[in-house]
């Protein structure tokens, strides 16, 4: 390979570095579009089509310990056989290999796996459309969001967690040095080594929404601060993690480190993967971003290893006031039909006191709001061009029967019906079901639901919805939280309560957003440093230096 | 009081932060001797003395919330009358008061909070023999130790967490700004804030031992960090901390601040007050020092905390080759009679190859090793002054029993003899008992002994040592580890295995170290940033610029 992966990445990670530390953003993945990602090496749609396609109904080879066959548990919700056969290998024989790869890829040191991190993402850019489809299929995201969530901005957010590994481990000083007053004599001077030990093998536990995006920054993250990685997807979402892992293992190969630094650990329903390697004692670390019930049995029965849950919790807006009527009513409707309520940014519960809302077009009820929000989901989905653009097809066969349950929870603002796809006539396309609640119904919308479901909440006043936002959200988490108002008291106050919440907060994004708005600044899960920190520790060696001054 | 205590401690603590990040050390506290302290406003003995004499047999006013009467924990091992009747308070109250002080503690932000925290070290230093009067007296220290363990190096442990949480704090950007690309049209010039959100309230659980040097990093890494901190002393030690605490709450009821951000908590036993607050909802962060049992119960029972344990564990030597077998001796003995056996860096077991180890004055057999310690020991403790220099007095009525039970384990190569302490005849004062052992009583030395406990343990080799310091370390923790060996290869082997048992390892430190050895450096409890940067979280709220580019 000539140069090292360090030496060739290493004026970009430092770029990123110094950004972060600036509060901006460097998105050199999402920058390359067009003839420079093609320069990069990206391959074209048609190339990853191919690609796709030659890898459905065959074993996805990975040349890994423990084999014991081959197990297929993906369907595609858009009709295709997917058949792809992965390796299922023996949960006790892929910790024993990580746990043989953990010496020598802790020698490795910070620069050389940055730089091999960096080199991975570089080979799954080019890789991104073909990453896309994995997505799509899988995912049944339509394929717009699919490259958003899968290509480059992924990566530009793995590139953000390498780079905070690399900056962190790069703070840990190698030598020390000082002296000892005795308090007799002489003063004893002292050197020692500062080393950054990594706590140990990595288990990603994938998640069936956003395999990718959600699973980067714990891998890179875990593999920079010298952590071998088992990636465990969700049984639904295995190809996008699979091909990631494969060009990981290569890059590790190539460089000449042990290709079971990262594996990939799949197997029938039965065995209950992911808890048995959550609980395996050699497993220090967890990765999982999902509902709040398997992150709380995480935390209480992964007790050797450090628990890095992301609740996906109950994602809120609260509406109090807008200058731009029409924009919010076009924004929410969008959000709330985008990929089967499944986006990071859908809300959930919408607050908004019963009383009303005050806006550029005079009061509005809150009938008048839910009766615009429905007209404006019916516009959106009056094209069945823009359906596919934006729907996408529903996978888990839970969601019917929850929508079910849903509707008989209050006063149906929008019933959810059933859409049809142009291209996959059958493809189980939804469109937003919005419930109407009290303020009162806490025990309905402070539970998770799946699919398009979304309740419009009467409230006593906004004060009331902001008590209510600190509470639920408080408890449950939320990826996502916005507030509308156009008054400034109110902003500041939701600051505040998205702060004690616990919450990131968008204010007054009148239009909604293509891009996931979490991008920009550091955007790591478990807020900040700690989310790298807690990797590893540092243990100092000192020794007495015989010829003291 | 003019400048604020930010304005008047910027220099010292960039200073700080700057030498940190280069790997060298400041010890403002300790350099500052004689008339330098003096001028500081350091107390002098004979003043302390005073203080410290007017303090006994009377009330500790702290003016804290939900009083409900006086507790007396404490007696002096030197037979002093303590008698001291600190505030028993509705461990609720404390809860509530410092949950009510959290918001005006986080809106502080860090410069004034580190500010504050620096002032309080600064007044603590004024009062450093007060302080080690109160270690010397409820922990059983001898009077140096105790200085040492209270006085000014404690304080520059403080100031190196103070400085740590301060540059983590800093390190997090005040604003974010990015452009999010949409795909249509102009892209959407996003501003947002990034603000460090302490986690709450925050518990220190003190410990018996060393009650100002195990418990500062916490208090302070809290308390910079924004979170309120509630101090419950061990019931034998609680001075020490209570003046502690009497100073913060000063300083910061100066500078407008609610007292309440440091409360002290006491009670009688039988209210297990310590389980009870490590289990309050709204306790966010546990500090504690000692048993690996306890902090065991704390990891699977304060679920709604993080937990920052440090085990105090098996203190290990490993004695292969030595080029000067005269201070080897010296200083193990002295280690081993230093305060009782419970100095931070006595070793509990030594482990050297039963077919002796080579020299500067030939082969020694472990029967060689065995003796010369025994003679040393004796040699050190046969004067009366130096016992009283040295030994200190027990405080813990477990030790006569533990000690008596170790005498039974193996062959005992120098018996734990009462010494008589010269100014306090009825104070319990032990030389140290060293039993050998054989490689194979496992189940025996991987016990936390209490007490001037020691195994000499007999191994089939230097690797078989390094094998069983890896298992035995790895498993129970270690405050400190050495290591004796001519042999550049063994020394290499010692700090993996060191590394893969998280200790931090001493090489051929061939005397004692009456200074802590782990001064120097960023000497955190926890290994390392996490320390820190898991008392807070980075919460991003965002908004959408209007006049975009």
């Amino acid at each position: 390979m000539g140069a090292t992966a360090y030496e060739r990445h290493r004026a970009l990670l430092h770029d990123v570095v110094r950004a972060m530390a600036a509060g901006e953003c460097r998105m050199p993945f999402t920058a390359a579009t067009g003839q420079d990602a093609a320069d990069a090496g990206m391959r074209s749609t048609r190339t990853a089509a191919k690609v796709f396609a030659s890898l459905l109904g065959r074993p996805f080879d990975l040349d890994q310990p423990g084999e014991l066959g081959r197990v297929a548990t993906e369907f595609s919700p858009y009709g295709i056989a997917m058949g792809i056969g992965y390796p299922h290998c023996d949960p006790a024989a892929l910790v024993a290999a990580a746990t043989r790869a953990t010496a020598g890829w802790r020698a490795a040191g910070p620069s050389e796996r940055a730089g091999l991190a960096v080199e991975i993402l570089r080979r799954l850019n080019t890789r991104s459309h073909e990453l896309a489809l994995a997505v799509h299929h899988t995912t049944g995201q339509p394929p717009t969001a699919a490259l958003r969530a899968a290509g480059p901005r992924a990566q530009d957010r793995a590139l953000e967690a390498v780079a905070q590994a690399f900056a962190e481990s790069e703070r840990v000083p190698a030598d020390l040095r000082w002296e000892s007053a005795r308090g007799r004599g002489r003063p004893l001077e002292m050197r020692g080594t500062c080393t950054l030990v990594p706590r140990g093998v990595s288990l990603l536990i994938g998640c069936a929404d956003y395999p990718l995006w959600n699973g980067y920054p714990g891998l890179f993250a875990s593999l920079v601060t010298g952590n071998p990685v088992i990636v465990a997807p969700h049984p639904r979402a295995v190809l996008p993690l699979a091909i990631t892992v494969r060009v990981a293992r290569q890059v590790l190969a190539e460089a000449g480190h042990s290709p079971d630094i990262v594996t990939l650990a799949v197997a029938p329903p039965e065995e209950r993967l992911h808890r048995r390697l959550a609980t395996d004692p050699a497993v220090r670390i967890v990765d999982f971003t999902g509902a709040a019930r398997f992150a709380d049995w995480l935390e209480q029965n992964a007790r050797q290893a450090v628990v890095f849950a992301q609740r996906t919790g109950l994602n809120t807006v609260i509406v109090d006031s807008t200058h731009d009527y029409r924009s919010l009513v076009r924004g929410l409707a969008a959000s709330l039909c985008r990929c089967n309520g499944r986006l990071r940014t859908t809300p959930q519960n919408l607050l908004a006191p019963a009383a009303g809302i005050a806006t550029d077009e005079g009061r509005k009820s809150l009938r008048d709001l839910g009766a615009d929000l429905g007209e404006a989901v019916d516009r959106l989905l009056g094209h069945p061009a823009r359906v596919a653009r934006l729907v996408g097809a529903i996978t888990d066969d839970t969601v019917a029967a929850e929508l079910a349950r849903a509707t008989r929870c209050g006063t149906v603002v929008h019933p959810s019906q059933a859409l049809r796809h142009p291209d996959h006539p059958h493809a189980d396309v939804r469109s937003p079901l919005l419930v109407r609640l009290d303020a009162r119904d806490e025990r309905i919308y402070s539970r998770e639901w799946p699919g398009p479901v979304a309740f419009l909440i009467g409230t006593d006043s906004t004060a009331h919805s902001l008590e209510l936002f600190r509470r639920t959200v408080g408890r449950h988490g939320a990826l996502y939280a916005a507030v509308h108002s156009t008054d400034p008291l109110v902003l500041a106050v939701a600051e505040a309560a998205a702060l004690d919440a616990g919450a990131h907060l968008v204010q007054n994004l009148a239009d909604d957003l293509p891009a996931d708005p979490s991008s920009g600044g550091s955007d790591l899960p478990a807020g900040g440093a700690h989310f790298v920190t807690g990797r590893f520790r540092v243990v100092r060696s000192r020794r007495h230096v015989a010829a003291a001054a």
